[in-house]
């Protein structure tokens, strides 16, 4: 499915406390009133998937973490990458640097998600990795260099190369939307990573783990809204 | 935890289209409903993952289909078990055949579950591995021979003596509860497994891909409450 | 590192038994005979890792068909990429179809081995994943489609699509030799992969299975070598 | 197999430079030469699978780290435990703690090991992981907690009771000698592990790490066959 919003500010709520408890409530109720108020930037919320039914109800923007690339069946403790078809969500992260699967795994569920009209948001580690992505067609690609990650140290600053890189890597195949993700710490590093190239961020622990995560959102989508 | 009801029909959903769609809904209602009228029976229904928020609104005893040997942090797409605390699960499948894990996953898994005042229900294919699920002292144990899952050839009667020998084994070491699982179609083959030690069965395709799967699940229980 | 020869004819052994008893032998002899022959196929052959100190006493161009992306370290039971720095190996396949692995582990193993000048011979089911491997400079890149290994079905004659686009995709990152590989069984089959532009193939079954190994590879180098 | 020498004295290689290079060598001679000299004691030297054709040349008994739960087939850079037929180890470790694998296999690998007539040194953490695996009647179980492998502090001082329970536990259910390993540093360490009711250690660090390897090796034997 291709993206149309003008920039996507993406909340990894990974298996934070955060994630499971009241602050990935008012995380969400944040963000659908700032969905309401600012055109310009998209706002998608990756949750657990044991919290998607509570927060559809709040906010329509969730993408799962994860999805299994496997077709309905005798799978135990598995997300049949079919079963989005009856899920609420827009879509779903796929090969995160904490999750990462084979090519051909990418391969089926972007297959599956692309024929259900299911947003397939692809991480990469590396231009390459984007490179070998681009060619599966999914709706975005999300480059976050491993050692970075949760670091505080911002990939637009420590790496701004990666992201030019990633984005002509992945236009030479297709014009798939490139994120910048890893160490994003503060809205500068956003508008940063967005100057180089990307067409937004994914951020995680900046959000998850602040004293105030709604006001951290509220910061980004503020800044972000106003390029 | 200790399980206090006399027979158990736990109903493992699994990853069937039925898991996700209206079926899963129905299925529920007719748990519940059958729960006021029969008391022996204890229902369990295991579900898969993003289910569990919209079938505790209609039941009340749902179970997981697996949770990971996580703490909280940053783990992208994983259920960690401390999560439980916030969900209003009753407990979880763990280790089921077709999603092994390794026996110290296993164990820190029963120990947080133990901790949050969680259920654990802890597979086995044998009455080896059986004995030392025991010494970690999850809340039931099903055994399940993995050849007869999905086959339609009962454990109870086609290998009845690794219910035996699982109860046997168990109960050397200690008062675990133990379901018998795998290839159980009919309830003359839940009522063979009580007869021989069991505590219950632990069923999924013969309810999940019925043409009825209620009115399978009423033949069950009505059958093991008149025990 | 930068191959030479003209053609490649390499043999995965794989796990069959021919690939632990005297048929490995004698495969190697024959390599060994046929190498000093012909000057325009190079024959190599991916062994069990168990076989390697037995078979380079005879034939020198022997590949590993795994190794594991660590350093040296408390690794009980991997063959960590460091230990090729001691091992009379040519090389070793990487991310075979049967033993998929995530692309930074991909990165991992090329770049030490890279740095050790031990080839790599890096795996790929399609054009994409080929494309997405090249830009990690692996000595050469092998197309394999899944469906036709071990099939009988060469790829050269049900897929040759996927040759010519992979030999594309990867010469506009890198001039990276490509194989071509599945379903190879007659040596017409490598006649038609190189005139499909790739640098030779990968074969397995065809060998390992056959009444007369030894014949299969004789049939092939000698009309590789005529081209 | 039934094992018969009185105390057994196993070093694990790992994956340690020291395990690829002449070190390596050097200890197969040491063990070659204690152990005509001494009869009370058991060497058994776990090694890289690459290593082993240079190595059973030098002593006769050696072990592999790791085998695959597979037969012959069609598998890449596995090592099926059907080809042990063939390879003049004398068996292997099973499920070490840096190699996990879940139970079904530690049961298929066994059998098939015993079925060959080969050795199963199976790893566990603790007392209820070793009496499950005691049902599945391998050769030897090392128990060895995991916090403690490589700490250089000693099971047999630090969880003295780990020995004990594992050692009545396994006799329970069938006599198979217990090894007790994690930390064990010097002689006293080992000695200290018989008195508790094992039948020998297994090692790693202490020997493969050691500026002087032999000289901890030769230690060690003579003062487990002077008790």
């Amino acid at each position: 499915m291709a993206i149309k919003m003008k920039y996507v500010f993406a909340v990894n709520f990974k298996s934070y406390e955060t994630a499971y408890n009241n602050v990935a409530v008012e995380i969400a109720k944040t963000a659908s009133q700032l969905s309401s108020k600012y055109n310009n930037v998209r706002i998608i919320l990756s949750v657990p998937s044991v919290m998607i039914n509570k927060l559809v109800n709040i906010y329509d923007d969730i993408y799962l973490q994860h999805v299994d690339p496997l077709d309905y069946g005798a799978y135990t403790g598995y997300l049949s990458v079919d079963s989005l078809k009856y899920l609420e969500v827009k879509g779903s992260l796929v090969n995160h640097s904490e999750h990462k699967i084979v090519y051909r795994d990418i391969e089926k569920i972007v297959k599956k998600m692309n024929g259900l009209n299911k947003e397939s948001l692809v991480c990469a580690d590396t231009a390459g990795e984007a490179a070998g992505i681009a060619y599966l067609n999914p709706s975005m690609i999300a480059v976050e260099p491993p050692e970075l990650i949760g670091s505080g140290i911002p990939v637009s600053k420590a790496k701004p190369e990666i992201i030019t890189e990633s984005v002509n890597a992945v236009k030479k195949i297709s014009d798939i939307p490139v994120l910048a993700g890893a160490g994003i710490t503060v809205p500068d590093d956003a508008i940063k990573a967005i100057e180089l190239g990307s067409s937004g961020v994914l951020i995680a622990s900046a959000v998850m783990k602040a004293k105030d995560p709604n006001k951290v959102v509220i910061d980004f989508v503020e800044k972000m809204n106003s390029i």
